[in-house]
């Protein structure tokens, strides 16, 4: 029913699936759900190859050229139309919609491979010399247009690839600190402290491709941030190379020498300088284990468990709740005789609309883990609740990273589907829920079908929580990418008297908008200012937070 | 032995010790010890007042009043010298020399009460257009110079003082918020919790006289940030008034659209706005407290105690631990027949070098008390450890402001007494200790006497700690601010390489020739920008910060 993903004649990043990996496709259940859901009608739209796509001509000036060649060697200084290629864009859905045709790829006039900080600062300095964009470059993960080839004001812009700052500097365990260079991915992140018994303990479901310096430009959050912080709680210790010279920051675990100046370089998404190093705090390695599921009846019941735990301090590591949809989703798209039992259970149990929680804890020690568990759960006595055991959890666990991967099987086959999220104070949560549901619901239905629009909390706070989106609709066949856009528009309006404009994915390109109505006119100038001291150019990722 | 501090003709700051409590008083046994220790010479060195300083008339040019007067009205600009004296600079040992005549006071031209948030911004851009200097002032606890009323570049400056902010805004006791004016004291702010059953849990040593907006213009850290987090931690919200408007920042717990600019504001001292509301995240008002000392051997085995409760997640709320010299001088200063018979004890435990470690944990039920000790005590399993029993650490908690009134007791008596504060990692805390002692011992010995350099952990991390040194010596007869200018010097330059010149102090104007090692040229040159862009016309706590 799905066809392969075409082999691709370009060094693409055009899927979630990672290289080797194994891709995803849907059984022949789930795709009967999704047809009777969603309506949708099937079809076949696989990425475009790369030799569809008409690439312009490297507008690389001669003389930045052969500048940058001086730095780091002409062997990284990639001029080719693949290597171009593979480097235009993120992975947003509007991103994968390029790639596959619709609308227009913003290419990159070169790509270079620096392979230090050191050469990093003076690609940069190179750059700004010459008034040539720089488009910093992860994972390349990004699912809001922060890493689009933007040119800005710039007569060129070139990807910056981190690839080859993949090196551990140090450890110290007495203080449990790591310093990496920005380009190590996360995987690799993890091997390389495998062997000093430590472990970062982030994990976004963008883990497989991430980087370092990724997570620190664009403040992310991992599925345990409940248990090991959010990225931006982690962060140390930071290295920065500017058009300006080098910064470096951090000296001490919390400090009142003024603003927190590392807060300001994490989330500048590559507009302020280039991350090339990032000193993380670390943990032991978890060697104990525990996930499980439960299920609450109701979205209210479901968010308010996630309350008392955030509020009592008894969070597991991982919390996560799925609203009654995502649960529903869940169930369908796993299908198989135990879903069938589990719906049995629940209806006996007299669960009406249930939402799925995953509680997991993780520690060096059984014993610990047991204390916190009994923690945990003694703080939901008071709530109907059944559990649903290990297997649920462990299913979670395995799966963790399969929804980006699923999208590209989705994709194929012709579906709209796309996340997005926020964050607000609890009381104001279930309103923002709605809100956002109800301006996507409106925006994306067609002929009184309405799209699936699930929704779960993955990070929770004593004061408040996030919200994240997932959307299954049929794709229009003109304009999809206008589809999108108009619903993404609604629902960012609704979000902006509720919540933040984003929870962790950053801002870019497509939240740029809505920037100045989140931080006021006052918090965009301050930006800029900033920018115009570090970047008085503008030469650094053009277009994306200001 | 003591004479009382003489009742000042100014409505006065010169001390610690608040109106209406009990002057501190240093028992006989306590100044024998410290004349033994010290050298000290007797003496009486009180306060002097209001009429022995010449105050220059104010300055602030007749247009300016009349506009601030349109603002707040005539009996909220209060021009006379004992108003202007009481608001000339803040709390640290060398005010308090100028107040007993030692130095120059830098005395406002006006002091301003401006009755609400609109009031300030209207305040605010007035001196502004008058390029008028403005000094916020909430509880004048600074002892870094942050309320310094220095002019800058401006013909005259005022203080502006904002006690009459004095309200709780709001509550939302489902997301655990509250929002207050800037000008409440940290008392007043828990007593307006009471009925609501919250607290900040917020207590710094200055807690008596501290303000809601003192707090976050300084990065404050208080005795229980172990267990409440860092003032930082808690601000969700902040208002503030600007030469270009007002600024709003926080909708939600937690966000990555760009750099977290609540960071920037909270430590922007002043300097950057005056802060007039915060919304800070509550907790439910503890109703069990169980306090415990105990003793270890040596700093070493003492900080190695804290550092497994810190990265085993375990910490007491309060969490405290005494080098050798401070648990000697806390010894020595009780005296009594129940400190010989600690002492005693101790011996005949073989505690060689004892260091005092209080452990404090406070919550709404004893099940969870019981559980949380537990923890850390299971913790510490490993180490030689003697417990001192609950009613060391009650009689911790009770003396817990005392002090800085007993600061105002030996500067009676012609004591040098200051304290000054650091943070490092782990793996440099002892070098750092080590290093400030040795800079302190060597800038204040005098003939061969040592001054008493006492030290301790009140806050730590997973990945370092803070190190608070208490200082005693003899105050020189000539140039007392020089004598303790020479040794801060010398201590802030041991602090450069190994830490950060403040974990909790804030930088105002002594630490401020000390950021641009710390955070960099480029550092110093975006806090330049974002001023630049807050405040064009750098009126905002001259001479501050930056």
């Amino acid at each position: 029913m799905t066809e392969p993903v075409e082999q691709l004649d370009h060094l693409v990043r055009c899927g979630w699936t990672p290289e080797g990996a194994e891709a995803a496709h849907l059984p022949a259940h789930a795709l009967r759900w999704l047809r009777a859901r969603t309506g949708l009608a099937e079809r076949s739209t696989p990425v475009a190859p790369g030799s569809a796509f008409p690439v312009a001509a490297s507008a690389l000036p001669d003389a930045a050229r052969e500048a940058l060649i001086a730095v780091v060697g002409a062997e990284h200084v990639l001029l080719g139309t693949a290597e171009r290629l593979g480097r235009a864009g993120g992975l947003s859905y509007v991103d994968l919609l390029r790639h596959r045709g619709a609308g227009e790829l913003a290419v990159p006039d070169a790509v270079l491979l620096p392979a230090d900080p050191d050469e990093v600062r003076r690609v940069v300095e190179c750059c700004a010399e010459h008034g040539i964009g720089i488009v910093p470059f992860g994972g390349g993960t990004s699912v809001v247009g922060g890493v689009t080839a933007l040119r800005g004001e710039c007569p060129a812009v070139v990807v910056l690839d981190l690839m080859r700052l993949d090196k551990l500097v140090s450890v110290d365990p007495v203080s449990r600190l790591a310093t990496f260079q920005a380009g190590v991915v996360a995987p690799e992140a993890e091997r390389l402290l495998l062997s000093h018994g430590l472990t970062i303990g982030h994990v976004p479901q963008s883990f497989e491709r991430a980087t370092i310096g990724g997570f620190a430009a664009t403040r992310s959050s991992g599925q345990a941030s409940a248990g090991y912080g959010r990225f931006e709680d982690m962060v140390e210790g930071v290295r920065i190379a500017t058009p300006r010279g080098e910064w470096r920051l951090g000296v001490a675990p919390a400090s009142a020498a003024g603003p927190d100046l590392r807060q300001l370089v994490v989330g500048s998404e590559g507009a302020l300088g280039v991350i090339t190093e990032v000193t993380v705090r670390v943990r032991p390695l978890p060697t104990v284990r525990r996930y499980e599921g439960f299920v609450l009846d109701g979205w209210t019941a479901g968010a308010e468990a996630v309350r008392i735990l955030a509020q009592a301090r008894v969070l597991a590591d991982v919390t996560r709740l799925s609203d009654p949809t995502e649960t529903e989703v869940a169930l369908s798209l796993a299908g198989g005789w135990k879903t069938a039992a589990v719906r049995r259970y629940l209806r006996l149990r007299r669960v009406g609309e249930p939402c799925l929680l995953i509680l997991g804890w993780e520690d060096t020690s059984a014993a610990v883990v047991k204390t916190r568990r009994a923690a945990t759960l003694r703080a939901l006595r008071g709530l109907r609740m059944v559990g649903l055991g290990r297997a649920a959890g462990e299913k979670w666990r395995h799966g963790r990273f399969a929804g980006p991967r699923q999208r590209d099987a989705l994709m194929d086959l012709g579906v709209c589907v796309e996340t997005l999220e926020t964050a607000a104070y609890w009381s104001a949560l279930s309103e923002l829920r709605e809100a956002v549901r109800d301006a996507l619901d409106s925006a994306l239905s067609v002929a009184g079908r309405v799209p699936v629009v699930a929704c779960h909390i993955s990070h929770a706070y004593e004061t408040g929580a996030s919200l994240y989106f997932t959307v299954l609709a049929p794709r229009a066949d003109e304009d999809p990418v206008g589809q999108w856009a108009k619903a993404k528009a609604a629902a960012c309006a609704a979000i902006g008297p509720l919540g933040t404009i984003t929870h962790h994915h950053a801002v870019g390109v497509d939240h740029a908008p809505y920037l100045g109505n989140e931080i006021g006119t006052l918090g965009v100038d301050v930006l800029r200012a900033v920018k115009d001291t570090l970047d008085p150019d503008w030469v650094l990722n053009p277009g994306k937070l200001v």
